[in-house]
């Protein structure tokens, strides 16, 4: 405690990376950050900037930055995306910015990725379900996982799909990605003995549109998934990341 | 006129039979018989008999015999199929009754059925499909067509499916039936080019459960499908009659 | 294959067309063009426009007109098309561009467009349903079927589709769109013995709005109807045209 | 009020019809009656059998009986029915029961019905709908109004309803009760200038079911049209007997 | 015959007049108006203007002028009452354009107005419901119909509502338009022998909101209502028009 | 701890009660009891009959009286009812059984009920409410709440309503059960400055029945309401209880 | 009576004060205000400011100032809260004018706020749920209650509450606003002995999104609390404020 | 080959495990059983007894002890468990069976059941999800996963969890059941660093009942879950075992 306190004293520490250590979180103006969650959860918490304004989502990454040495970001517009490169422009120029469609990961220079001895598949049906399918990889990598992702295998022409049939075999995980009848996740774990996470994407309409038909074909799946909510790439990336970690603690 | 007025005073023409020639249709005690639908629609008014009385069931199915030589009927209960096997047994010893699970053909002695030059395929996904598909097959049966029927094809196992791609690419029209997700008019209709008529099955449970998924899932179909309300085995099949019988007097 | 690879090397075949002849699809920046739909499926895979950007979509559209001699687009904005005009205006000034509403279609100079011997009719309520009969009537056209096309014949003036009833009577297969509460298609279907497609339209609004009252009622319908998806326009003109080409294959 | 007190102990009116005539309703047993409500609403208050004891609903409709002269009940089931006949037999032996499906007048010997100048038309599409009907039938003869009933005539043979055109348009009011998809209030409000109320039926089954595309469908119709809930046969006769009931004043 | 064709020579009759009086509609480029509705259903063809463009707006109401004398409008947005009203200016300005929120009446210098000898009552819950009873009042005026309206008597401050009871009670046909809960309706017709049309307005917010609960509660009311759709003023309108009307007719 | 243990030793308290008193909660066959719920929530733990096996509900009562001195039970079937009894009768002969409807409460011979100084309306729209009513009463009561109770004052006859408007006022908290549309909670509301919680009750056919008209009235009722779920009369005892326990301890 | 009118006369006393006090309502040109509800009701009408002009907000607020020395609006805009502040500007320049969120206070200079001695515990899930708890806020000050208010305390990292449980217990009844799966009011609401109410927040996306989740969850929790609707932080203040005004007259 | 058929030829092969092992699946009277699934899939074909005629469930029971060496089932009755023994018993003596509520394990004498060195945990909010939870340990122990279970921690009492949380530590991957809100999994996924399937149970009554709520706020929850659908105990625990294999793979 002494020692952490002095090391705040004298500027070798930020406050609020103290503050993490002590209660596990921050709080700051834009609301509390779970500066504890990678260590108690096993993924860190991620940054959902919907709805947040501009100087919200700065002073979040800043937080994150500070007590965990990287942020990520989920659903960020083009103009938080703007400021939030200004910021580490200023402050942090030695820092790396990744985009993943509206995700974006951001380490600090002396931030030292983990990594995991374990590979996460990740495909999609079309190049609508390519946005969700990047925030899901942009969780995984964040992590340290090995990410193999082949896009647009969608079943209406069936041979696409088949053709990568090995690669699917080959993860240790699966995140298949599917909108409008979302039958793509179904028709994948009928055919491999891996676990399959399936993520409805918002596409189609009218009856059964926004991922609504995706949702109810994935969860009455007459072959064995588990499913995350419409468009939740952020979850089904993060399950996958604590099956990795699972897998890879256990080769080690 | 005259002539028709004659028959009837001599016998040889029932009064319901008279009045469906004039009118088209005949005023019973259970309703109306539309009589002339199989000249006007191209298929034959079939009586929905849930829900109707046993005496209903059998006065309808009376009428329908008189008019037009034979009758249609549709989720008959065991009781109302025995009393109409009864009825049948009493008064026309020499008719033939075909029971397809909840759908029951009575055909007059002396009816000659039509023959269509035409194949309808009609395939299920598993057990619990079958009367529904088998509801469809007795209207095709009805008109005449060829029925090639394949059982027990989903999608959980897709070579069970791909075993038969050459038969599905026989039919003229195919009609598939299939719950849960629903996936498999999908997955065949990406592999052929014959028309395709989906029809939901009411399986399922949880979310999107009694045929609610199936249904979205073919509406959405990322491929060229059309569709019939859940559980609608006689549409599917009087609708697959219909194109049947276009290609039919193409044929001719 | 070697001949196709020498067409390559001479510039006589891209390597797109190439892929195609190969693979069956084709691998782009805007994703996968399934260049083999046509033979496999009976109809050319379209290129959904809504939510993807300008280049994507005109990408995918040189992709179609390479591989297929054709292209068909539905739900294209108006920036979407001026760019489409503008890529077809400078690369291939003696291609045809047809508007459809929202639909189009862009034949190359040298394309021998096919040719059905058989009638699709096609028929609205009202007003707010043509765009969605304008994209059927591009997918039968492109199909080269012969299009009956009457509009605003509604029921709540039942003389107007009166009127229309032998017309109805002549096509091979009839698309009926309406929307609100979607009784034409039934009424019509009632009165011919064609084959009736039902496509509703998201139209009306509180209770049963935006199509749902028209699917509903579509597929509670009292005769017999196959249904699409609430303004899936393409879906119901691609079924008509696996329905019109088997008739009209018969017929040879 | 001295009156009314002496008329009680004298036997000359039961306690109920003194406490209906001082304070509008009556607190029994199994609740209260609204005595007045026939004065104060144009319809006397009916019972709703439904979920009630059999003795509770023989208790409501001798308040009824004591206090209006008659009594309307709905929703009575075969053992309600019973009890409520026994129970006439024995106490009133010279009151009259009417049944209309499963709906129930009772009127006291000495009762003097009403009589409106005026006709509602009701009409049905199906067999289905008639028990429907029948409830709203039973609450316009209560009310001395004309009823013109005509039975299936729904939409799928149009020529069954057109011939009963000149019918419709000699009601004063029109009610129009239909399942699956509610088409037939809509084609009739078409064609005739009276005011038509709409009942939807609960039949059909699957997407739409249970009378809900009915519902959305009268809601949505493109023609003029006020609508009752799904097998509301009570409130559809109620409001065509108020409006039978205004016409049949201003024709005195 | 002759006469009308000469009248359209001399051009006394313009070609579309004639037309509406042969065959009871006309077609212009903006669709079918049924010119004969007024006739054949008791109240004209009203043009809904949403989703329509300008100069189909314009097109349409220039039709119903020269057919009928007359032209209602409604959901007619600021861009498109603008247009209307320069075409009236610079075609006809002699004609009056009467705006009721987002309705419209334009009647001809020369047309003659019906009037009808009955009251049509309309109110509202509050503020917000008065657009919606605007357009209710806009059809009711065009018919002829007296109109006596009371606003915002909502039932959180019942007395507002007390107040005006004798008001309710002299109206031949009631109106009453209520968002958020809509109890307005089941309370009013608790309380008068008048016949209520029940009108959902699409306001609250949440689980109920934009008019469902408002709709529901209306068709589960524990009194006699009849109902039209969420926000369906010009329904609600033309509904008590023929009430109206028929209560007219005998009084004459 | 020691005592405790001598407690159990000798036999003056049970196992159970020990337990509880260690842990808060009792481990049974029939699952967990906590015995601490009214100590840490100011309501105890009631029993949920539905769905449990008569055994179970007998078990579970006995650790409620074995560790808190009183069972409160809901949802209790005929069947369970006369287990309870009998167990009763054997076991606790002195006990108290009451039945509210559904809700049973038990209360061993020396349980000293406690007893609140404040008082709890509770009313009704009719018959149909009152077993919801009946339910949130027993918790009251057990509670040491003084009731005051008044059934059948459903807004379709507003006068039997406003009769009661001064006991209305008289409560500390209000209860207002309703089904169908739901609309007294709102209109007491409207006229009382007293706390109300809305119980919608699930009543009522077609569209919004079962509750849901009613529990969307009260969500989105125009005058302010707390609500529980359909039928939840315990809830709404419950929290009913905790404010009158917060306003009894003030009084105090 | 008297009085009042010469105060109106000599000027002390607007009319519309006037009004209010002999009415309860006054009515101006955006609609009635009902000055009387907070002696009636216990809390004082709230102007809803969403979907009203900036001119009408502003008449309205003018009124409640006029009438009870203080204004309370809810979903007030930025531009309508610009206007506000000018309005009061100009006219008031000594009242006050506090903002929560999109909530709004107005309170004349000489108005003397009531003091409650009571506190109203708020509390929120995150930074999401924060506009909808300081609208609940701004109703318990404006009527005089204490607040303590805490936020971010969400479920997922349980500590953050569980540090604030002696807060919460210490709040005479609690409000607790939550969005997603709304588990918070659930998880404090087993913890404490405090009347909760909940007030699910529009959050989430997919499948229960907007607020959906909540409510269902918040419904159907397993402990005991009472709900108001999505997003309805005023109608949870306002039932929060109403309990505390009963605890705070029994501490009286 | 040869030596398979020489197997069948003597006896030592059932002709069914025969064509197992030559197509993967073999066919018989109640449908075809997909034997090779367990390769393929990694978890063999459960049995969906319901709606199953009791000769159905026999005869798939005795193909897949043939073709497999055991067999499991759900939704089993009382009356198919019963026949299920009677089979067993007279067959196959020596085999074993084990109930876990509805779910139904049977295993032959000489099955070498498989060994996984991996633990899944097992828990529930109540008694009433039991059953749920039993199915999922059926398909985990028929893996030869170890299964630590514990049951009814739900969140009403938070201490009840909070003692297990050592336990749901040392778990590889943990299942969680729960109905009503379904809160359950949200709070122990954010406590522990394992991934956890969420499994909402069917319990719960009114709005959000059935389990709609608990996978509403399952799909929402603010931690990371991936869901099965509502009572989908079979899915939950394949989808364990899935990951448990790859665990174990990775720990030889």
């Amino acid at each position: 405690m002494r020692e952490l306190l002095e090391a705040v004293a004298d500027g070798s520490l930020s406050p609020a990376a103290a503050e993490a250590e002590l209660k596990g979180y921050v709080t700051g103006e834009a609301g509390r950050f779970d500066a504890a969650r990678d260590q108690r959860r096993g993924v860190p918490e991620a940054i959902f900037a919907e709805g947040k304004s501009v100087s919200q989502v700065v002073a979040l990454a800043e937080t994150a930055l500070e007590t965990t040495g990287r942020a990520l970001l989920t659903r960020v517009s083009d103009q938080q995306f703007a400021a939030l490169e200004d910021y580490v422009d200023e402050t942090a120029p030695n820092a790396t910015v990744h985009r993943h469609s509206d995700a974006v990961r951001v380490t600090a220079a002396d931030y030292e990725p983990p990594s995991l001895e374990a590979t996460v598949g990740i495909t999609t049906g079309g190049t609508v379900d390519e946005a969700v399918a990047d925030e899901a990889e942009a969780v995984c990598l964040d992590a340290g996982a090995t990410v193999d992702r082949f896009d647009d295998v969608g079943v209406a022409a069936l041979s696409r799909m088949l053709d990568q049939l090995e690669r699917f075999r080959g993860a240790d995980v699966l995140i298949v990605a599917a909108g409008r009848e979302g039958a793509l996740p179904t028709v994948i774990a009928g055919l491999v003995d891996t676990p399959v996470i399936g993520v409805p994407v918002s596409s189609g309409y009218g009856y059964g549109g926004d991922g609504e038909a995706a949702l109810a074909g994935m969860l009455q799946s007459c072959t064995v998934l588990s499913v995350v909510n419409v468009d939740a790439g952020f979850v089904a990336g993060a399950q996958a990341t604590l099956i990795a970690r699972a897998i890879a603690a256990a080769r080690e």
